[in-house]
């Protein structure tokens, strides 16, 4: 039987540290992470792709902020900055997938959704912004910002002046997600919740508006792997497996641990927040939430039936 | 039988010329649009929506040069910063359409697809850029990134300085249009082409690369028309009907024309270029293809059986 498959990777998959973020550059990463999604797609897989956008919001937010003071246009918020990079990321995706679909002579399609994500305005973590987003500003106009627009503005812990933070709350449905299964199962090869999904709060009237906030990619992906029911939940990294002691005379690559295992190494600290904590959690989530396995491990690796690190139940 | 339709509208929906385009000016804009839309869903309509992003692509194209001025990070091309508005304009349209549903508690879906559209790389048009796009520059700086990139800028009519053109060939083949079918059939509302689709043109070994170059929306949403077998292909402006003779005191509206008529009238330089003359020319090709009628009208007449302006066969 065909297995359903979720793959999440992040926003630097496309747009890498130390290039110029050229369209070229860009396609040609794309390229790359493309062809290892392939060695899955080969192999009889179904596919549901999530993918970051870190590096991709944060230059749309410093190009509005130019934009208004060059030419006086309107800044949008963060919901409609994280909408503009699904429109481009997923572009770069699709587009990249179909020419090595092509290539290979693959008869799939591919579809990209602009996908909007629901969170709880009650979520604590609205009381409690932590997440640098934006261009950094003086401490006189980010406070001039904070009191005009209420967001709330953070210094620099390395001293490049103040930025914006702004809430992660936990994602709670994904819009279409009944369709994204629907599509998935049909064959086609789908992406969605780009950057984690376009942040959006439920009024009381059943309507929606979107909300200042970021939502993990990884978590995210992790909703959608669950709610479709995926087989296995594929999160790319930049390494080839989960360490303990990682980058330490005693680094242990991890190859098979249950959820109990990576819920003790998460509590001894093991893994770095804002990096490899995250997907492990996601990777639980998934397992808890009655996925099989998560697999953490770089694009290259995919393919390879004992790729990774596999966190089961 | 439900009758399927498609609805073409303009970015100027969202985004007014008079207005500063703060997200909740563009939130009202797009929620009025939407309320007239569903006039025409609550008559039974299976519908696909395709829009424009004019002034929505000129202000990413003047963020993307003020971001490399001010913060060094690179600028896209035309067919990237389109990917970028069919997010932002699809997301806010989405958002809109299902808030007007949930208020109107009629149960149906909405659906944003990034949209890709096939243009031939030897059209005519690409020999001759005429569409002006993107920020204004001295003559030095256009000649210099004319010698450097290789595009072609041209100076204002009105002396406002050099700008980027673009050609604007037609479109031939909308990505994943059989699945667009399918889904509008089974009455999702879907939102596609926006800004006319990202244009690509196919390589020799059937691969795609995106180009520089804008695709008229209303042909656009004409060739998707024409594609799903839509019976009716309606093209929102700003007018209640087309006008012959238009603000001279013998000025006539249109109420039903043929297509001769129309061709007629075109010859006769009743319709202005980049103003109604293209909209007309949407509504002979979508007649001459197979299509019922194409209905010109302005948005609040949606739902009322003679609005508009009818061209038939």
């Amino acid at each position: 039987m065909t297995k359903l498959a979720v793959i999440a990777f992040g926003g630097n998959a496309l747009l890498r540290a130390g290039q110029k973020g050229t369209i070229n550059e860009q396609i040609e990463n794309v390229t790359e992470t493309c062809q290892s999604l392939i060695n899955l797609i080969k192999t009889g897989y179904n596919v549901v792709i999530g993918h970051g956008n870190g590096p991709q919001v944060g230059n749309v937010m410093l190009q509005h902020e130019a934009g208004k003071q060059i030419f006086d246009i309107e800044r949008q918020p963060l919901d409609f900055c994280v909408s503009e990079t699904q429109g481009s990321i997923g572009y770069l995706i699709e587009q990249g997938l179909r020419n090595v679909l092509t290539i290979e002579k693959i008869n799939r399609n591919v579809v990209t959704l602009v996908t909007q994500v629901v969170v709880d305005k009650n979520d604590p973590m609205f009381a409690n912004p932590t997440k640098p987003v934006g261009p950094y500003y003086q401490e006189e106009e980010a406070r001039e910002m904070m009191t005009k627009t209420g967001a709330k503005f953070n210094p620099d812990p390395k001293g490049n002046g103040w930025r914006k933070v702004v809430p992660s709350p936990r994602p709670l449905k994904v819009e279409n997600i009944e369709l994204i299964k629907q599509l998935a199962d049909a064959g086609h090869l789908i992406v969605t919740v780009g950057g984690g999904g376009i942040p959006i709060i439920e009024n009381e009237d059943g309507t929606t508006q979107g909300v200042e906030a970021v939502i993990d990619k990884d978590l995210a992906s992790a909703l959608t792997a669950v709610n479709i029911k995926a087989d296995e939940f594929y999160i790319l990294t930049d390494v080839p497996k989960v360490y303990i002691n990682f980058k330490k005379p005693d680094e242990q690559a991890l190859d098979v641990i249950t959820v109990a295992q990576a819920k003790q190494h998460l509590a001894d600290g093991q893994f770095t927040e804002g990096s490899m904590a995250p997907k492990v959690r996601a990777a639980i989530y998934f397992v808890e939430h009655g996925g099989e396995e998560c697999i953490i491990t770089e694009a290259s690796q995919l393919g390879n039936p004992t790729c990774g690190t596999r966190i089961i139940k």
